[in-house]
């Protein structure tokens, strides 16, 4: 464990994942200009890179070194960032702010959105494909973790379940369900991928790391659900308030506003008995539990 | 090579893509129901799999094996599918009919077909990753070239040009780089995928299979010019004349017809005469060049 402060060290990740992103993106200058500049706009200087976070504390846990964090923090967040430019395209949620920046379809045109989105899917995976230092048989297994977190058992298949629940009375389960794969798939694979990135894992450590990603995950869902009902869009950088509007169903709308902040509570706590085998070298996790339930946007 | 002819031999692949495609893709019955559904719809039982033949071809060449072969070729098509899915979205070249169905966007809604391509896409890496035969360091080669060829480099890249290009007079050297960006790129790398579910490639036969699918990939876009120009919508299975009627550069517009013939016709025997080296185990890919230059549709 390093002495940084948690303050400092997410920092500093997040200025080394600014940097690995932009080493990884096609150079501006380079043909076809408008949809690297578009790929550009979207994924650097901004976003709380969460995702590369958590790989960057599951890679602390396990001895991942930095050149394999760089790819895999990367290509999570690209995976990521070209989900919400797709979302946020017409036919999708519609929405003209992100990350307090107008989204691609508003700062260029729908087709170059959806094209930016698509790029970015296929440039995670080369991103993750290049990691040289990580043995080639355990770079196929995190290549295939990242494939079926991103796809239809993932998170697209949760997209489209979100989709489908537009305007129906979910149960709990079924809104959990479908956070799990929307929201949740992409979180788990980060910690995982994070870890793989150091070494192989034990099946117990696979599932402390699981258990961890599980609740933060939903924990993370529940406090946006909280934050979209009661934060304003500039505090968010996006539209607040989108849900309710969209009559989607969301934690808030099903079990109320203090339950909900009740249960993001459980869940960190969760998150924190997941990691007790782990001891102090699992502190980063903690803190970054921490950090999802209590974030303000 | 085997004694089937050569009109066997695709028909067979075909049967044999067609149930690795039905066996690789998210069962109909799974849940989210109508993102599988649409998955299915416009991925099976169509198209000349003009992908997964190259790389069946080369396979032949190099001694692939059947499970191997079964996943480059569905990997490709799967990409080749979700850019067609794409492709044919209201914000592109907005088309209503593909492959002798309605697209995507017609039979369902613009959602769907933008997350049953998203899906695709990641579905694709998916598949090959799980190409347990293949030595692992030879498969972190070939999904790194998938990346690659599907990606800002390759097919992406070149959809983007060709969108700047609509309206501008091309002159001859930037269309065959975007149609080498567009089309190009997924043709090759079906080539040297196939080729490598087999073995290792050595530096010349690389470039020989480089040069085979730099003249076959040209060609096939020329004849997609002079087919968009003279045959009809029944026999293309999409609409014909959009190039024309969306004021976009082709090889017609800029060769003329005749010449355009006469250009596929020499790639042709470019096609073949790149396959020298290789004797008479390449008759399988100089079929295919013939194959793709003679086509009606």
């Amino acid at each position: 464990m390093t002495a940084l402060s948690f303050g400092d060290w997410t920092g500093q990740v997040q200025g080394d994942v600014e940097e690995a992103l932009d080493a990884f993106l096609p150079p501006h200058n380079a043909v076809p200009h408008k949809l690297h500049e578009a790929m550009r706009y979207t994924t650097l200087g901004g976003g709380k890179r969460v995702r590369p976070l958590l790989a960057y504390a599951a890679g602390a846990l396990f001895g991942a070194e930095a050149p394999a964090l760089a790819r895999v923090a990367a290509a999570v967040e690209m995976i990521h960032v070209y989900s919400l430019v797709h979302d946020d395209m017409p036919c999708m949620d519609d929405d003209a702010l992100r990350r307090g920046k107008p989204t691609v379809h508003v700062a260029y045109d729908e087709a170059t959105a959806l094209l930016a989105g698509d790029t970015l899917q296929a440039q995670a995976f080369q991103v993750l494909a290049e990691a040289h230092s990580v043995p080639p048989a355990r770079l196929v297994t995190m290549i295939r973790l990242l494939a079926q977190a991103a796809g239809s058992s993932g998170m697209c298949g949760g997209q489209a379940i979100d989709l489908e629940s537009v305007g129906l009375a979910l149960t709990r389960d079924e809104l959990e369900r479908m956070h799990q794969l929307k929201t949740g798939a992409m979180l788990r694979v980060s910690v995982v991928l994070g870890a793989l990135a150091g070494r192989d894992l034990a099946p117990h450590e696979l599932a402390a790391l699981d258990a961890y990603s599980k609740a933060v995950g939903l924990a993370f869902q529940v406090v946006d659900d909280v934050l979209d009902a009661t934060a304003d869009s500039a505090t968010l950088g996006k539209t607040a308030g989108k849900d309710a509007a969209d009559n989607k169903p969301t934690y808030v709308s099903i079990l109320g506003l203090e339950p909900s902040r009740a249960l993001a509570e459980q869940l960190r706590r969760d998150a924190h008995d997941a990691l007790a085998s782990f001891g102090d070298k699992a502190q980063r996790l903690r803190d970054l539990a921490d950090l999802i339930v209590q974030r303000k946007a």
